[in-house]
């Protein structure tokens, strides 16, 4: 025990040795996990995972926020009920408790807010919250869990998006080359990153792109300069505050693990990060960027992936007699 | 070191003690995993996870042969490409290499025979072996990673159904109570599902359900004794050997893990075990069960649940500009 002490402080000592010190910039660094409650994220996780909180039995959160793939499922805009094309691009689930709102619009408050929408959306999962608890209800390794959880004998939908919400937040992304960099790391970006870095901010991308989600923090019109053809009839912000001064403004994404949430802005219609990046300066930023300073700014883009989540794929519980089955080709 | 082998030993020792010895039965016990090329099962894993093996970008393996459910997807018969209604009940992917055969039919002689039919499928997965090819290519890390396995340069369908196959060799379930029954520990299970298990043998069951697998060894006419009444326009065996005589032959399902999944029959016709018992009973047997004796036989089937297999959810190497992008909504 005493040696594994000193190991610990001579590791201690030479981490701050190795490390400058930290860079005070417009973008911080992703703060690891803190207080989770750890029951509830487990059970979410489950809950995460479970497509019978669709009515096809088919469909669940991690079917278009998919863990394996940046949190997203990298389609334009996402395949819900019966095939159906939804209006806007699925945004990444990934480091989204640091989102000031979410959804594009921004009209869920938070997480918990959020995971009840796509449930009951008809054209996502299409189930009820009602026929969602009555599936819950039906398979006692899921209630002894909600009673252990919760501590209280009925499930109801506010448990459920608690629980997911609350494994959501542990989705967060740290470690990535940038936050390392900006923790003292030196040698953790190449000069071609980091100078992609200084004329990202020196371009007045960080003015929207900023904070630890290096986005996420306010909405903001989607073509300032230029007007933005979108492929969506989506208008953003304007469907939530009923002002048309709102129209076609949108919470600004989160640019963390962007290499992996292509493709890009709320209709999906920039496939590369390079179409993306030429598209906001453009119209957000009257700036047309090189071929030389787009491909650096993507390289500094790319510094941003950091650690995905790791954990064991759940194992659901089995349905029992008397679950109410998927409906996947009801014709209505 | 000394006190962790002697501490070994005694373990041994007390499980010889508290075992009695191996039960000699028509049902054997699943062995665990040996003989894996680890390199290939962990880049199979990957694709076994990656929907851009398919068309939409939206379906992969794990879609209709969910890990989280006992390998299947629990619908009656699977969700394809465009939301196509399948024809047929997708087989749990549990323990499929001890089958003599894969798909209802047996139409493919192993795991990667099997393997590249489903992401050709135009009613499944709906890509083609190129594109899919091209896909995989277009991506550095799996370029690399396939380099690393199979040390060639290029990637072909032989190798991605080869390291899917590997992956699916590993998805066995050990470990169910009634293996440790059958290797004698006698209070694995309870005296009602002990006469289950009599009753299941003493019927008739075990001539098609028995081996490590309980089923999964041999073709068998569905409706014996009476015929079946299917909901799928599947003919079985048939389509594979051409012969009248083989129609309505199917591959004996495995019963391991049964109560993960349902429904059951090559068209999903049944939903509960207890109709699956019962149908089973009067085609196959002549036999009506009394609601005592089904109740007893399915606490037997619900004994042969295993250890589910337990591994970290991939990662997937993202897209590149490259990469052909999917096409969920194209129209044709």
């Amino acid at each position: 025990m005493k040696a594994r002490l000193i190991a610990a402080a001579v590791s201690i000592i030479g981490l701050s040795t190795a490390f400058a010190a930290a860079r005070n910039e417009p973008i911080q660094p992703i703060a690891p996990v803190k207080q989770i409650n750890l029951a509830q994220a487990e059970l979410g996780k489950k809950l995460y995972f479970d497509p019978r909180l669709s009515k096809s039995g088919f469909i669940s959160c991690n079917s278009c926020h998919n863990l394996s793939m940046g949190g997203t499922d990298n389609i334009k805009t996402s395949i819900g009920h019966n095939w159906q094309e939804g209006p806007i691009n699925a945004p990444t689930v990934l480091n989204s408790s640091l989102n000031v709102a979410q959804f594009w619009d921004g009209r869920a408050a938070d997480l918990k807010a959020q995971a009840g929408g796509p449930i009951a959306n008809p054209g996502e999962m299409a189930s009820t919250h009602t026929l969602a608890i009555n599936v819950l209800e039906s398979i006692p390794a899921y209630v002894t869990e909600f009673q252990q959880v919760f501590g209280k004998p009925k499930i109801t939908i506010d448990e459920v998006t608690q629980a997911i919400a609350e494994f959501e937040k542990t989705l967060v992304t740290p470690n990535s080359r940038f936050d390392q960099w900006l923790l003292g790391k030196d040698d953790a970006l190449t000069p071609d990153e980091v100078a992609g870095y200084k004329l990202f901010k020196e371009s007045g991308c960080v003015a929207c792109h900023n904070g630890p989600a290096v986005g996420g923090s306010s909405f903001q019109k989607m073509g300032v300069v230029e007007p933005y053809k979108a492929s969506s009839p989506a208008e953003g912000r304007s469907a939530v505050t009923g002002k048309d001064a709102d129209r076609f403004n949108f919470k600004v994404p989160t640019l963390r693990n962007v290499e992996m949430t292509y493709p890009y802005f709320h209709d999906g219609a920039a496939n590369t990060l390079k179409e993306a990046v030429d598209t906001m300066g453009r119209l957000q930023l009257g700036k047309k960027f090189t071929d030389a300073e787009n491909a650096r700014i993507v390289a500094f883009l790319k510094t941003l992936t950091g650690d995905q989540p790791k954990f064991d794929l759940p194992v659901l519980p089995p349905s029992t007699d008397a679950t109410p089955r998927p409906q996947p080709f009801a014709k209505k």
